[in-house]
């Protein structure tokens, strides 16, 4: 065992893209867990595009991260230590544990996973907290029905994936949109969905109009800018938009000036509903089995992109996830 | 009885805002009603924001008006002439009758109207379509409960005033927004709404937080633009926001840079959701029924602006309605 903890806290606030002086690298002490506790040996760290709201200032569904707080992340690891009777030394683990090489817990939002069923990058991805994102998004927010038709942006990413793949399985036909032609042949010919429209590739309303003929039913929105805008000119009455993420917005130091389309909010009757992954926690169970059941009947694929490179390359891979760089969920390997 | 019929017709698609020589305004031949119509004689035209839509191309609810085409509009007078069971001559009747002197009509979308429980313009403003676009986008859209606040912009027109009396029956607090200091006392004072906020006055975002200052819970949104983005970055957790209208875009050649503050939807979780009354026509009669019941009990107050100048004024009078040139419901006396 180590006999001291690697923590990345938060220096001060960025002001557009996330830069390594953002972040302090420090070796601290290895606590002890007291009891009730555990301690957790993380594993890998969770990259997700809501980051960047946790650390700016402002109004938001939760309190930022204090300047020298440990920055909030989501991990995966063993337990090494226990005093919780619900946890056992070695078992696999995950939860709001941290960018830190060890994380004490009382166990409470700490789920037991089980590696049998799929790796722990997994358990932080499509089995994880987007994979239920994508399930509460697509079926409770949007409410999708089949024979609708679905478009989702960032569909390679982490939620993305998994929304095409849901909308699917419910009898829907599934649209993506993804930056480049490596990523949209990944969703078709990989994940299956039905078609793909690369928004790097011009004309993007000519591509999605072609991709998606019948009209859009429902939008999973991670993206925002011109990308939502398009799709927004292009949804049919009593449409619904499950508004997930803007992360087109998130680095800029000036709100964005999008949608110009909200006029077809109001002449098409669309609902906009923004959602919070967390709002769902007591249903988490019920998405988790649902989740694990398509995937061993091989309905459900997920593809993860894991970074080496330690604690010390959090905030370069950090800041590639606003631009695309990564191909699938987003991890990084301890 | 008069031998001809005066008829306003679509001449033009307008550019930004209307313009006189967009209609022709013609003397034609009286029509007469076939078996199962009727001919009505037309006292009052009702001027409304959705016109702007209405002889606009691109996509929307309804089809345009085309070019030569009557121009539409909810008007009151009584029938003259009757071949259909249901109607004697001298009712009073309202519907999408058109701008004209007589309309020729089958009687579908027709409603009898009462005089002695309100004049006809009443019957084109709070207790007709505004006022059924009120009780449908504060009941039914926005789902309002006791307790909660509601802000609606546009407050002292057709639609709005009625919003905030309805706001205050179902036990809300009812903030508006108007153009000015007598707009505003107009909906504290006669009305009884909470407070008004002018958005006339300057810092906008701190009178309103001065007038909300729990927060907003329900927004019915008529006006978009500036005012809509102010109120979004105040909306509480799960608010909505009745998408009523957008009247500060209505005119305009770019589409509007707004709102920027998009991001609340998603952090607060609000719920965006357009509507159009049309879409609630089979209730109607309910909505009727319990603005009827209010306004016989006093508690439901009505303003109209009822303009003179005949069918030669439409375009002028129709002009000054996206500039907020009028003072309560907008109607065009023949």
């Amino acid at each position: 065992m180590s006999s001291s903890n690697r923590v990345v806290r938060l220096k001060k606030r960025p002001v557009g893209e996330v830069a390594a002086d953002d972040f302090a690298i420090v070796e601290e002490p290895l606590a002890e867990p007291q009891d009730g506790e555990i301690r957790v040996r993380t594993a890998y760290v969770s990259l997700d595009p809501a980051m960047r709201g946790w650390i700016a200032e402002g109004r938001s569904y939760v309190e930022p991260v204090a300047i020298g707080d440990v920055m909030r992340a989501y991990a995966a690891g063993h337990v090494e230590l226990s005093r919780n009777p619900k946890f056992a030394v070695g078992d696999a683990v995950t939860g709001l544990l941290g960018v830190q090489s060890h994380a004490i817990s009382n166990g409470k939002g700490v789920l037991r996973v089980d590696e049998k069923e799929a790796p722990l990058p997994t358990w932080l991805g499509g089995l994880g907290m987007p994979g239920h994102t994508a399930y509460f998004g697509l079926k409770h927010v949007a409410g999708i029905k089949p024979g609708e038709t679905v478009v989702v942006s960032a569909a390679s990413g982490a939620v993305g994936q998994v929304v095409g793949q849901i909308a699917k399985i419910e009898g829907a036909r599934a649209v993506g949109i993804a930056g480049g032609p490596e990523k949209c042949a990944f969703v078709t010919n990989e994940l299956g969905f039905d078609a793909a429209v690369d928004h790097k590739g011009g004309d993007l309303a000519g591509a999605l109009r072609a991709a998606a003929p019948q009209g859009i039913d429902v939008d999973f929105e991670n993206v925002g800018g011109v990308v939502f805008d398009t799709v927004l000119a292009q949804m049919n009455p009593f449409g619904r938009v499950a508004l997930c993420g803007l992360i087109s917005a998130y680095n800029a130091t000036e709100p964005p000036p999008a949608p110009k389309n909200l006029r077809f909010v109001l002449t098409m009757r669309l609902r906009v509903q923004g959602f919070i992954v967390f709002d769902f926690a007591r249903q988490y169970k019920e998405a988790t089995a649902a989740l694990l059941g398509w995937h061993r009947d091989g309905k459900l694929k997920f593809r993860e992109d894991v970074r080496e490179g330690g604690l010390d390359a959090f905030p370069a891979v950090l800041r590639q996830l606003y631009g695309g760089g990564n191909f699938g969920k987003l991890v990084l390997k301890l």
